[in-house]
Order: structure tokens, then sequence, then C-alpha cells
């Protein structure tokens, strides 16, 4: 067997791949005027460094002898990956997308670990009688009480996640009285509650921010976020929490190790 | 302390969570046109149940009092979010995502275990001379022969993803002779080059399709996609694989097992 295509429907490339890059123009050749000038300007970026200044829309597209509306585009697509931010009535070059490892560890952990300032604010803190899939989820009966726990995630005081927890009230009955919703939950389960995190799940999928969700994050909607689901258990293997976190997805990854028995 | 929002720009939502759904009202109220008929469309959604056939989108819009253009708004972050798709000229209901594990298991182990057929069409092999990126990634010396292969995943014969495997050739010196490019890259690794998958690291983060992998995936370009890099070492700690997968965000989650000694 040779390397050559087979059944493939795109010419060999003869592009030699220099590095581990993502190749943007396809082999036919012919490249959308908007990924033009993305490519012109991710090459600007690099020059600039972060939280160097763009020119003006215009002088851009002077600059690389298109539209402004192509411009426009090709900014839009660098804003949704988070490779620019707005700042003020600018645009600059972002820095790196915080990496999240996929671990029972907090989010303050994760966020402290990249050198950023973690914090969280309270959007609402209320009980109700579980529906079925709640009560399936948390291990408890159809109509017991349920916590549900709505904070927006900060990083260095940008809004950048939104997460909903959900857990039964019969676990953690003093959640409205002696716990600090700018704190970790995590840590308020194990150290008041008793409940040492012993193991859990976790799905991530790529969705589009609702309008509500977007005006709490303060982005525009539709904007490309990864939505963590997680179910946690504690160390006799019991279910205390179901939480869906959004994060922002131009502003953060995720890491996992892997190992062989996995 | 009590549970009502402090410090919060958005006052106290009266809404019960009557089940872990990402609500996408704003407590304001207003809800933007298009979303309400997307709401509606959920709605519909479930009641077709997978593989039905949604009525035009003429039908639809009269049915919701809507514009045309704001109807198809709503339709499109169903189409970008995977909850419908395109099926000859009209527009079913989706299934739901495939869940691929996080972990040094192969694609095809994957997908199959979602009852689907998984398969790879070979784009390209090619060797090169490592540059200093792919080199420090692979533990080889600049200028060090590397493999590059490109191949589209496919799921049911349907294109999911994209992948880039760089592999140094020292290691894999025959991989443009006995290996078959719609085959797992693992198996070959282990069973024909001696390089049983001992431990990797994996970043995951949502990115939009460039125009070329839009054409070789068959998706709409800037449709939200999930990039996975991996490290792969074998059991000796030296690394074998430098990976680069694109997944359809619309058809893909990942799933990973958390322990508390993680």
């Amino acid at each position: 067997m040779t390397a050559a295509p087979r059944a493939s429907r795109v010419p060999r490339t003869p592009r030699i791949p220099s590095a581990p890059v993502r190749a943007g123009v396809p082999e036919h050749g012919r490249m959308p005027k908007y990924y033009a000038a993305k490519a012109e300007l991710v090459e600007l970026l690099e020059e600039l460094g972060e939280g160097g200044l763009l020119p003006t829309e215009r002088e851009l597209a002077e600059r690389y002898g298109v539209a402004r509306e192509t411009l426009r585009l090709a900014l839009r697509e660098l804003l949704l990956e988070g490779r620019v931010r707005r700042q003020g009535r600018g645009t600059v070059v972002a820095g790196p997308k915080i990496e999240q490892p996929l671990s029972l560890s907090s989010y303050t952990e994760g966020v402290r670990r990249q050198g950023r300032l973690p914090g969280r604010r309270l959007i609402g803190l209320e009980r109700f009688a579980a529906e079925a899939q709640v009560a399936e989820e948390l291990g408890v009966e159809v109509g017991a009480q349920v916590w549900h726990l709505e904070r927006v995630l900060l990083a260095d005081e940008e809004r950048v996640g939104l997460e909903s927890t959900y857990a039964p009230v019969a676990l953690l009955p003093g959640l409205d009285e002696d716990f600090d919703p700018e704190s970790s939950f995590y840590a308020y389960a194990r150290d008041v509650c008793g409940l040492p995190a012993g193991g859990g799940q976790e799905r991530i999928e790529t969705v589009l921010a609702t309008p509500r969700e977007a005006l709490l994050i303060g982005t525009p909607p539709a904007l490309p976020m990864l939505l963590l689901h997680r179910r946690s258990w504690d160390v006799t293997g019991r279910p205390f929490e179901r939480v869906r976190t959004l994060y922002r997805g131009d502003r953060f990854s995720f890491t996992a190790e892997l190992s062989a028995g996995d």
C-alpha cells in the first residue's frame, strides 16, 4: 500500500506541514476573502503580542484591500475564538485560553493555578421538589427537596461562566444559612456536611449561549460555549451534586491526563 | 446569611427550576423573537422524535407568527447545535450526540460502543523534517523525519471529524508501507511497532471550522467544532504521537470519569 490518497474527494496537498497547525486553505486553492483577511490578521496578532491594540477596522480594511464588511467577518471569527477581545472602543490581542483540568478539583483551584483571581457571584439559591430527572440524577425520591444554586464564575473580575448546582437538601440542609456563595461548594460539602468527593462523571459539549446566559455572562448571544455536565458522589457512593457549568468558549479549554488503564 | 442574591446585576428569578434545564429567558422577561420561536421548535422536536420531518419554513413561520427570517435564525441555531439536520431538501430531528470517552482507547472503539460504524478516509500521508515545535512535542531533534497522517473520521459513512497525526519516522518507519489508513493508528503502533500506549495528555477547546476543514468534513464553515489536542507516549515514556482531531460540535460530546485522586 502506498501513501497516496484513496477514495478521497480532495486531491493530495503539495503543502509541507511544517508544524502541527490547522491549515485553513482548501486544496482547490480558492480561499474565501474573509479568510484571507483573517490569515493576515493572525500574523498581525503575533506581531502585536498579547494586549496589543489593533488598528481601526477602516485602516485594516484598507491595508488588506478588502471591504469593511469582509474585514468585520474576519474580526468576528477571531473574537468568537477568543484571539482578540474588545477593550473600550478598541480591539486588543487576547491572552491564551484558561486551561481548566477535568478533575474533581474546584473551579477556584483551576483558575488560581493559572495565576488568575477566581470569584463567584450569586444569582440565586432556591429549593424545590425534585422531578423525575433530577431525582434520578441525585438518587433521591421524586418530590424530595433539592437545592438549585446558580452562580456566575469570575476570573480577574471578568465574567467567564455560569454554574447551576443541584444538590439534595437532606445531605446539605444548611446551604441557605451557613454557605458563602462566593466560596467553593466542594469545600463546603466536604468540611461542613461531611461529604468528601469520591468520584464523578463529566460530559463536555459545545453549545450556543441562550439570551439569558449571554446576558448573565455578558457575552454576545450565540457565542460558542463549552457546557460541562457533572455528577459527583461522596466516598460512600452517594450522589451529592448535579452541575451544569457553561464556560465561555473563547476563554476556556479543558485538559485531561490519560493513563493506559483508562 | 440568606439566599437572597448579593451584588448581583440580575434580580432574583421567581421561576422555579423544575429540572436541570438551561433556561433561556432573561429575568427582565424580554425574549428575542427568534428565541421564542426556537423554544416552540424545541417542543415540536420532542413531539416529532428522532428522525421526524419538520414542516416547511413557511408553515412554521405561519404557525408561530414570525417572519421567515426570524424562523430561519431559530432553525440555524438548532442546526449548529445538532438538534436538527438537513436531509435531502427537508429538515429532520437529529439523534443524540455521539459520546466519546476522553481516554487512550481509539476513535474506533468509542464510536462502535455507540452502535455506530466507525470509518476513516485517508487525505494524505507525508514525511517532513521536524521544526522546533513538533520536534519538542515528539521528543525528537529539530530536522528529524516526522510523519503527518491526515484522515477524515466517519460514523455510519457520515463525515464527522478530521484527524492530523504527527509521529516520529524513527519509531514507525514503515507507516507508508504496511499501515492501513482505514484502521487504528494505536493498534498499528502497538502491534507492529511495539509501542503500547502508556499515557497521554489531552486538551479540548471549541473552535470554528476553517474553510478547508469545512470542505473536508462537509460542514458549513464557522460551525462550532470541538478540537482535541493529544500527546501520547509509550510505556517507557517515549512520545510517539501528537494529534489534533477536529470533531463536529453538533455531533459529539466527550465524557470523563473522575476519581478523588485526580
